[in-house]
Formats: structure tokens, C-alpha cells, sequence
């Protein structure tokens, strides 16, 4: 295979990867080269990751070492994906009664939800998490997305449980916004006991939700490594319940009587 | 840029953007290099997309061509992929009552839907498809997985309207396995007139969910271009109520009395 041949095939087989220790001597098995010319081609996989903005090879030396591409959006690609993604958002059309925002149009693009999962994912890139978290239904692709470029599994936890499912686990929590008491359920044998856990959802007000999911995660003794928001909204009544967390956008001054919004660019961009 | 340079770039940009016409004089101004030789470049990410049974590059001839990304799992990996789930499926711990089957690990798996979605988007690959439907909330992944592929957005309908959401057009349909009356939902701005949709699921018993979505497209004036499901099971107190549809696996012989199951490949496998 002549080295132009090769590193096509080397960048699918990396890229397909995410976070995954690949070794030399498999890469000079697999293609059939020389170690030293693995080791070039790797070099210049890593200048154009880093020349592209989707990331980088990080080297593990060592007989147990290899290479990892580690996915990291670079500084002005988030930028001006938060940017417009906020006009983008900032459409009062977009306003729905309770100063909720209609987004399901962005969640349902996959190559949107695929940069938010780039986003969050090179924001918790020193993390070590083991699985990502949500709650049925919007934040499902979201979490999805981030948990391809972490290469770790997703569990799914409901608002009712299904027969189809086995045994659960249930909480109760309190909704932060409307202040309802509700469930949440978790299949028994999708979380195992101490799991690194991040948590991602599409919207945060008082945080009540992820609440919930935290607690959940006691249930399982499982540790919570991070939590991820696309948006969060001001919430006037009452404090917040959560204060860790990341959102790529803000929501300010929804007011759907004067039919005007304001969404900015939230906290993710100061971890990138 | 060098070639091999080149090479890296535009692999990662075409795997980026499937079934996406990408013309010559584009890739040969983002990357400073004559016609001659991206036409050269292109031949080998062909070579090597169809050495690695990922996929192949269409050529459009003509003024407006240029090249487009088809993503399409080669006949051995797609049996290989299918046996290796059968086997995986095939364990009676994962038996639950009714007949049903615990498969949230794999569908928790990036790396599985994301396979289940090429083998999908490689079954549907002559089919005209805008948008992709699922119902909440386990074909959510898979949906998503096959609309990455095929490039097109994904909408998702709920079995209970929320708020956050706007306004809705619901439709009741019998489950075809309890007879019961349900509701479907779909939020009314996320599904244009016309549109030809690819239903995913799953899991089908005698149908009646995917019946449901089959209905709510009338409603929305959209047409309906495929259905696909992840896993199919045996269902013996009445007939199927959906004919045609393509199947990765199928459940045959689920006793959960008798701790035995049989899983097949399904019919999605002649269509590759």
C-alpha cells in the first residue's frame, strides 16, 4: 500500500476511534509498513487534525504506548459555531408560553447536535468519564453525540418506566419551575456502581431535572463527573439547585408578551 | 500542502458530509492545488473508501459536478456486523416478560448504532429520503444513526405532548400486540408538506407503533419512502399490520418460561 493509500485509510480508522489507544506495531501490521514510516504518516495525521481544528494525536510512550486522537474543537471554530448558533436561537418566533424555546429543529439536525457533541466534549477532555447521562427525550441525540467523540456508552433514564426494559430504579424530584413532584426511572443493569457519570441535557431552568439525575446517580452509587447544557434559561423564583455546570448558550430576557429574546453565548466557551 | 497533507484534510472533510455533492473547483480552492491533482486525490479516497467497506465516491459529470460520499458497509462487514448482533441478542438473560428483549446496552453504544445506522443508510442508499422518523424513545440513536449518514434531519414524534414543544398534531392508533388505544404526537412545525421520510424503530411485533407513524405522515401530506427496524419479533395472535419494512435481526422462538431465544439475521441483509 503506497503511503498516500495509507493515510486515507489511517484517517477513517482514527477518526472512527475517538479516545482510543491504537498501537504502533498494529497500525505497522495492519497496513504493512514499517514502524518508522507509521510513525511519520502519524505525524502528519496530528499536523492536520490540529491544521483542520477537530482535534489532535496525543502520543503514549512506552512499549504499552501508541497514539489517541483526542477530539478538540479549536477556539475559533466554537466561537463562531456558539455565535451563530445563538442568532440562530435569538428568532422570537422561536418563543413558547412559560418562556420556553421551540429548538427541536437544531436537534434534529444531526450535523448541529454532532458540533455540539465536539463542543462539550472538548470542554471535559481532562475528565474521566466512563458513560453519559440524560433524560428522555431532547437531550438524547445531544448526549449521543457527545459520547461518539468520548467513545464511552449512553444510559437513558425516564419519566415512565417500560415493560420492555426490566427491573428499575425510581426516584422522586422536585421540578424546580413548576415545583411538581416527579419520577424518574433508570434500568437496574444500565449503570454499573462507580461510573464516572456526565450529564447532558438540552435545557437547564432551576436545574430541578438534573437534580433528579444526580440523586439517581447516588442510587447507583455512581460519581457525577460533569454536567452539560445546551441552554439554560434565567429562573427568577428561586435559586438555582445545580451550580456546576457548562451551557453552550444562554437564554436572557425571554418574554414572550413582548415577543423579544436574547440568547448569548454561555460558560462552555471559557473551558475550550 | 503537500499530498499526503491533502489527503488527510479532504478524507476527514468528505467522511464529514455524506451523500453531500462537493465539486471539484471547491476542494481545489479550499486546498490550493490544481484540478488534476484533487481529481487524482479523489480517485485514491475512492480506492481506499472501497478497500475498507466503507463506502464510495459517486462521480457527477457535467458543469454542476463533482463528487459525493455514499456511504455503504461492504456485503462481508454487513454480515459480519449482523451475525456478531445475533449472537450478542441471543442470550436468555436478556428474555423479558412479553416476549421482549433488554437490548438498551447496545443501543447505548455509540459504536453499535453507529453501525446499525450505516447498515440502514447502505439498504436505503437508492432511495429518495428528506427527513428520518422514529417515535420516543429507544429509536431515537438508531435514527439519528442512519440520518447522519444519509444527511437529512431527524423529527421525532412522542407518545405525550410537552409544553416545551408548541403546537401538535396527534393521532390515536391500536397497538397491534395489547389493542390498545394510544396517542402520537408530532410537533406541527417539524415535518414540511411533501416530504419523504424514512420510518426507524426499534423493535416491531405486529407493527401497530409504526402503523401509528405510517398514519401521522398522512397527516402531515408526507410520504412515505422506507421503513427499518433493529429487531423483529414473531407475532402469533394476528397478522403483521406492516408488510414491507427491512429488519437487521429476528426474533424467532422467545420463551421466557423455557429460558430459550433464537435471533436471525433479518431481511435487511439481501439488500445490501
Amino acid at each position: 500500500m503506497k503511503r498516500s493509500e495509507r493515510l486515507v485509510a489511517m484517517t477513517h480508522f482514527i477518526l472512527d476511534r475517538p479516545r482510543e489507544l491504537i498501537s504502533l506495531p498494529f497500525f505497522s501490521g495492519k497496513y504493512e509498513a514499517a514502524k518508522s514510516s507509521i510513525s511519520e504518516d502519524l505525524g502528519i495525521i496530528n499536523k492536520m487534525f490540529q491544521h483542520e481544528g477537530i482535534g489532535y494525536l496525543e502520543t503514549i510512550a512506552g512499549a504499552a504506548g501508541g497514539v489517541k486522537y483526542i477530539p478538540q474543537f479549536s477556539k475559533e471554530s466554537s466561537h463562531s459555531f456558539v455565535s451563530e448558533l445563538c442568532e440562530r436561537l435569538q428568532d422570537p418566533a422561536r418563543l413558547l408560553p412559560g418562556g420556553y424555546l421551540f429548538m427541536s429543529d437544531l436537534l434534529g439536525d444531526p450535523e448541529t447536535t454532532r458540533n455540539i457533541g465536539r463542543l462539550f466534549a472538548s470542554a471535559f477532555r481532562d475528565k474521566e468519564i466512563d458513560v453519559v447521562m440524560t433524560v428522555a427525550t431532547k437531550g438524547i441525540p445531544l448526549a449521543y453525540a457527545v459520547a461518539s467523540y468520548l467513545n464511552v456508552p449512553v444510559v437513558i433514564a425516564r419519566r415512565d418506566p417500560k415493560i420492555s426494559e426490566g427491573s428499575t430504579v425510581s426516584i422522586n424530584y422536585v421540578s424546580g419551575s413548576t415545583r411538581k413532584i416527579q419520577t424518574m426511572v433508570l434500568t437496574k443493569r444500565s449503570l454499573e456502581q462507580g461510573s464516572r457519570v456526565c450529564i447532558i441535557d438540552d435545557f437547564m431552568k432551576a436545574g430541578g431535572t438534573i437534580d433528579g439525575m444526580r440523586n439517581l446517580l447516588k442510587e447507583f452509587d455512581a460519581e457525577l463527573a460533569g454536567i452539560g447544557v445546551l441552554a439554560e434559561a434565567e429562573d427568577d423564583e428561586e435559586d438555582r439547585v445545580v451550580e456546576e455546570y457548562l451551557s453552550v448558550v444562554q437564554i436572557v430576557n425571554a418574554d414572550d408578551r413582548k415577543f423579544s429574546i436574547e440568547v448569548r453565548p454561555g460558560n462552555l466557551l471559557d473551558n475550550i
